[in-house]
């Protein structure tokens, strides 16, 4: 349910906010709200964890209905899909060797259920994922294996790439090699006890392991220990719970274009969010990005020559599960898909720009780049993905932008319970909406 | 237990510290272990959270004697005694009128539980403690009383008297006004999700209610769904157990003067920490600060003209339950106490020397604060109560020094989970040691 959801036109109130929302001020002390920054409050206070597959995500989905068609967008349909879904109902760990300190831990999203009474073994310490794969079958019978590298903070993100097998296939590997469950360090770059979640892969070939991520703070902990000599034994309880046909969905609006209605600029973000924090800055900012970047590069009037599109992705945190439906229910038009581009990965400035375009039309992507110069954004390669959910339209030649935004703390926040409203810079979620909405205006009206 | 302890004099060693335990870096970037640096994470790791009057709290005894020892202190002593005990079972809150959205929740420290179904009822937001005792009886009947003022970071700490008071006395109040329960805004400076314990009072003339914090983030939450006008309903579960009888007690240690042995410079810090995280900060670093620097003070012989003597309280954070017992058991030689000085406020330098002394003394407690000026150290005032373990040894007429550490950022991390050892910065923590040394020497050597 959506309470409390501000009442009509009142959303496009631009200074006072609605129904008495007085302006909140962001790390860049800036006053608010703008758009953007109301859409992503409204998004992350009123709906709040919305886990794909349950009623907080369909909840999501009627939210966007509602703020997309009061911002006058038209032809707004939910697109279902359904998907295997997955709740957590109980996660506890602790060293039972040292007085049973309990720690900060979380299931990855997917992992099975521990027996109820829990899992309690000797901790194998594995440095890294290339440690855990290049260890013989067997090496890890009996234990939980904890992995626990660290992952480093970078503009561009690239630590995640590194640091986040771990999560995604150390259960898979552990197993392989006769572990009882899989503990990890959490894949992010803060220094608190909030454990970070995320998917993990399965494997049917390969039986499957409870896991789980423990806080940065818990795994110096448990390093700590182990530098000591100490043996260190831990339990942990996990109770989670899967279902079939969970309800999910794409949420689509588009600004038709008056001159080429049929020729599309696709702008994508994700609605579901984990389940531990309020998703405000994955990816309730990338949700507000690009609805307010749709508006404003289509101006007052609402006539862009060709179709504005803004496409809200369900189940992406899960495994990316709303790509493929959107591509198979608009595999006829898309060839007409002009570009896509796609706002998932916080609120950080956007610095640059990169692209896959034919070589035909690089002169022209080159432009839409330059033209971005006196907002700090430079030219980038043009080999980009433009992220998960328009991975599929970038592989079946949908001409790509991808805007990179500095991720410097975004993994400080990542799939944790902290990911709240107080994180998002309003200063920098403003540069994005006009590097976003100067893209879009190229596209539309080229 | 205390598994892992370090084995015999290694705990002496100052490079490479103990059985293979690799130098450890904190925020200034400074390599350690110092003696200080090692007794804070060994307290800190191998004991982690020591809530007063659990088997928690003993280990930390066993913990302290074996370093004392270790140390060649003398005549280490436990001076027991026995506190009504308190445990936490369960603690969890939702926003059943918005999605039923978690809230990051912890029960004070002394709450009843909830009824097993918890509390369901509709939230009464009050802005300040002022505002509750402003307010009528009755005015809260059926309510979830919500009291959400924020507190101020300041380097002398002085927010918090202001925003303790609805910790402290707000169930209290709010029961005489008729609230179910009583739910505050964490007294605390970060932004993040981590709510704050602490002690909370009660009145056997007024009904207990339950009573909990909610993180800082969470409270902007409630906060902003009120100004979007909704209507706020509250779920509050919470378990706690009491229990007669439980042990608790203070560990004392001295090294012996040798002049005048009778007269005695006492050193305090508090052994028990919040169950929520390991206590670095809350109150290793005191441990850790008051034993180096009785060391120091004491120089490689060990042969200082009169006693100094460590005192590491049991059950401070619980209701300064410790101070009293040793007021008692040392009656005798109150007499004797030529100075008392505590250590209780986290990692930051001292920047100020306050006292409690006769006229007649001012002039040397004056020439004690003016060696420490080239640590940065300033003269304080003649008020100082020296801290909450000291408070009834300065009643009773014992010289009080107060060393004021900064303490900005202290109540980030404060009664929280993430107290932990890498929120310690080694090198304000010598600084600490050198100032409490020249201290403890200029008194026991005058």
């Amino acid at each position: 349910m959506v309470r409390g959801l501000v009442a009509g036109a009142c959303v496009l109130a631009v200074v006072t906010g609605c129904v008495g929302v007085e302006p909140t001020h962001g790390p860049s002390g800036a006053p608010v709200p703008t758009l953007a920054y109301r859409i992503t409050q409204s998004l992350s206070t009123e709906v709040g964890p919305r886990l794909a597959g349950t009623p907080h995500e369909a909840a999501a989905r009627a939210w966007a209905v509602r703020w997309f068609k009061e911002l006058k967008f038209s032809r707004v349909s939910v697109e279902p899909f359904t998907i295997k879904g997955w709740v957590r109902e109980r996660e506890e760990a602790s060293i039972v060797s040292h007085g049973g300190q309990a720690l900060a831990v979380t299931a990855l999203g997917g992992s099975i259920s521990t027996p109820k009474g829990g899992i309690t073994a000797p901790v194998a310490f594995v440095a890294s994922y290339e440690d855990l794969l290049a260890a013989p079958p067997g090496s890890y019978a009996g234990k939980i294996v904890f992995v626990h590298d660290r992952m480093k903070a970078a503009r561009d993100g690239s630590g995640y790439g590194v640091a986040v097998r771990k999560r995604s296939r150390g259960a898979i590997e552990a197993a392989k090699r006769g572990a009882l469950a899989l503990v990890i360090r959490s894949v992010g770059t803060d220094q608190t006890r909030f454990p970070h979640t995320g998917h993990m892969n399965t494997d049917k070939a390969v039986k499957a392991i409870p896991a789980a991520a423990i806080s940065n703070a818990d795994a110096d902990q448990l390093e700590r220990l182990q530098a000591m000599g100490a043996a260190v034994r831990l339990k942990l309880v996990l109770k989670t719970r899967s279902f079939a046909d969970a309800p999910s969905g794409n949420v689509v609006a588009d600004i038709v274009g008056v001159e080429k209605p049929e020729e599309i600029v696709l702008l994508a973000a994700h609605l579901d969010s984990w389940d531990l924090g309020t998703g405000a800055i994955d990816d309730a900012t990338g949700v507000a990005i690009v609805v307010a970047a749709a508006l404003k590069a289509a101006g007052p009037e609402m006539k862009p020559k060709r179709t504005i599109r803004v496409v809200l992705y369900g189940a992406e945190e899960v495994g990316v599960l709303g790509g493929d439906p959107y591509a198979k229910a608009h595999a006829g038009e898309l060839s007409k898909h002009v570009m896509a581009t796609e706002a998932d990965f916080g609120t950080g400035r956007v610095w640059r720009f990169a692209s896959k375009a034919s070589e035909a039309d690089l002169p022209f992507f080159d432009s839409v780049a330059a033209g971005l110069r006196d907002l700090g954004v430079e030219r980038g390669n043009n080999s980009s993905s433009g992220g998960a959910d328009i991975a599929v339209l970038g592989k079946a030649g949908v001409p790509i932008v991808g805007l990179t935004q500095d991720g410097t703390t975004y993994f400080d926040y990542h799939h944790t319970a902290n990911d709240t409203l107080d994180k998002v810079d309003p200063v920098a979620l403003e540069q994005n909406v006009e590097v976003y909405a100067r893209v879009v205006r190229a596209f539309a009206n080229r």
